[in-house]
């Protein structure tokens, strides 16, 4: 044992814990631990024998668990337990020791309830009040910057959308910027797909004319999380590009026509992309709650619908009522957020929240935006790797 | 009018109805269709305007529509309804006029309630009792045959797992099954990945231990609906595959031990793949219901869990002994079908049903494996666009 040194802990991250580990007792369900703050935490039997992060228990390259549970009995229980230095140290009946770093176990400390789950926190939501331009961010500095790139994470996250301005125009472009988050989602349009007038279009995306407010692949039962529209040519007359957030929609729903806001939340939608080469459909309301009742997703996409099928036939004029309601008010200028890319300009939105759109555009002059799709959670893995490093080079 | 040719539809698939369209009136909140074979049809007036096919409503290349339900009055009414040959035609107040082919109609009736959703069949669960092995297609046929394509699709969808047999051992064959159904599924793992021991891994996948029944990526929100695992050399001792049927898990579950069941439905666990470039961590119980109580999905991968910290401190102890007894179970070996996969054999499988597992093998014989995911929605649009084509040639 000896007390010098830290006990591993089974992930990549530093903790920092101010305060000393003073105390531990075994107690009937749970070992019982004091902090020289006065915080007392109790961790269950089963739950620190699960969590043992020795070289027998965990990997020590890839910090995943090698211990498995139904190896022990259900009804294990420590024969002592003792502070060592910074650690807690356990020994079990039967003979395994288990170190945990003091640090680690009060990042850990459940006892006063559930930690925040892995899912962002509440959105705040914006309108044309607002929010006069998404947060705009330095092309060199997010691509080469780390600081910058977590600005551009955060504001993803949290206003939902974000531009890039300046950035090179070269067809690449693009994917360098988002594999500086994660990879990209390939689906049927691509890896990367031109928004462009097409003579023989896929989508009425690939034409100019206007469209509506709309996330991209309702259709999907994953829709992607994040989507980004890099902008490599635009000289033609028109075309601005809108956002309106979705979350707030919602919000005004619940708060001003909640009977609507429950039809929203529970009547499914058919949705659908079909196309000579692909047929996606998928069923789902127009906005998603979570078990909380927080909204999580929005979908809307007027010309992605499927003929409705999928609902009672005596709810389908109250369908159809919630929904007329839920896109007039989206097209409501007062949630619209508009502004002209220009070439080098780079637009990214958390696609499940944000509807994105544009103006018609004269189809005679050029107009080339290159676009492609992530995910939210690759996102959230790039946040807590860049705060991961900002703890590590705060500690020093 | 003139009657001659089908009107248009929507989309792009064939619709073919024996009975003859033979009568339509106009009722208060909807149009009343008949048949020649006495089948009546109710299909309300909003739903009728919304679904106009025309070139002036719905763009004759994409097939996606134009029209915005806000362009008209919500109280909008048809005019007069008539049987024009095989078309239903509105006139409506105001001046439009729509044509609905009689087919197309039938096919998309809802008044005897809501259609199949989007999603997939109730699946069919087995054991190592009913399934003696994974069905089994030929390597040159699923590259080259669109019924054997079919066929392999088909089992995916209903059994879950499917292997095919005898493909060239070239890097990348893998992505040309894939390619067959859709695009892959790209994660921090890349990609193609390659399952060999690794003296430096980045997960247990890549050592020569034995792995427990898991999914892949229990740690993201959207697991991979779908995992191809090819095997390009297998000259080791051990690692047999191994595969067990979720679903029937769960069904177990419910049957034997409902009080679990409830645990295991309801209660989180927090899941992380944390490595030195990405961390990803979701948090969700081990099966997934949908909101008519059938399960959908499951989460399982011992070593894939992070620290318990999502659910209140006093379930803490019942949490565990529902994962105990459900990893028990996964465990069980009359629900595990074993088999060998050789140079050139491919299995591929619903990752968010079927957990799979590997008996460790012999570090010194050479074993590599490639691998890659994909979605399910990729599957599903396969098999409609398989479908589309096999009905138009069976019409001829």
């Amino acid at each position: 044992m000896g007390g010098a040194g830290r006990a591993p802990t089974a992930d990549f991250d530093t903790y920092v814990c101010e305060h000393a580990l003073v105390r531990a007792a075994v107690e009937p369900a749970w070992v019982r631990v004091g902090w020289s703050d006065g915080h007392h935490g109790r961790f269950h039997h089963v739950w620190l024998r699960d969590n043992c992060p020795c070289s027998a228990c965990v990997h020590e390259g890839t910090k995943e668990q090698m211990f498995e549970l139904p190896s022990v009995p259900d009804d294990l229980r420590p024969a002592d337990v003792a502070v060592d230095g910074s650690a807690l140290v356990v020994s079990w009946e039967g003979g395994h020791e288990s170190r945990y770093d003091g640090a680690w176990l009060r990042a850990h400390c459940y006892s006063d309830g559930p930690l925040a789950a892995a899912a962002p926190p509440p959105a705040v939501t914006w309108d044309r009040s607002t929010l006069v331009a998404p947060p705009s961010f330095d092309g060199a500095a997010v691509l080469g910057d780390d600081d910058a790139l977590y600005e551009l994470c955060v504001a993803l996250r949290d206003v939902g959308v974000a531009l890039v301005r300046g950035l090179p125009t070269e067809p690449y472009t693009i994917a360098s910027v988002v594999h500086r988050i994660g990879p990209i989602r390939e689906t049927n349009f691509g890896v990367l797909w031109d928004v462009r007038a097409d003579p023989d279009p896929e989508s009425n995306a690939y034409t100019a004319l206007a469209l509506p407010p709309h996330v991209d692949l309702p259709t999907r039962e994953y829709q992607p999380g994040l989507q980004f529209l890099h902008c490599l040519v635009n000289e033609a007359a028109g075309g601005e590009s809108i956002v309106v957030d979705g979350f707030r929609l919602a919000s005004v729903a619940r708060d001003e026509r909640p009977d609507l806001f429950e039809l929203l939340t529970t009547l499914p939608w058919d949705w659908a992309n079909r196309a000579r080469t692909s047929d996606h459909r998928w069923t789902a309301p127009a906005i998603t709650l979570d078990g909380s009742g927080r909204v999580v997703e929005v979908r809307a996409g007027n010309w992605l619908r499927a003929p409705l099928t999928s609902v009672p036939f005596e709810r389908v004029e109250e369908a159809y009522a919630a929904y007329r309601w839920f896109l007039t008010l989206s097209y409501d200028e007062r949630f619209q957020v508009r502004f002209r890319l220009d070439a080098g300009d780079l637009m990214a939105f958390d696609n499940r929240r944000i509807l994105h759109a544009r103006a018609a555009f004269d189809g005679a002059g050029r107009r080339h935006l290159r676009g492609c799709y992530s995910e939210r959670e690759e996102l959230t893995s790039r946040l807590r790797l860049l705060e991961r490093s900002r703890r590590a080079r705060s500690i020093g």
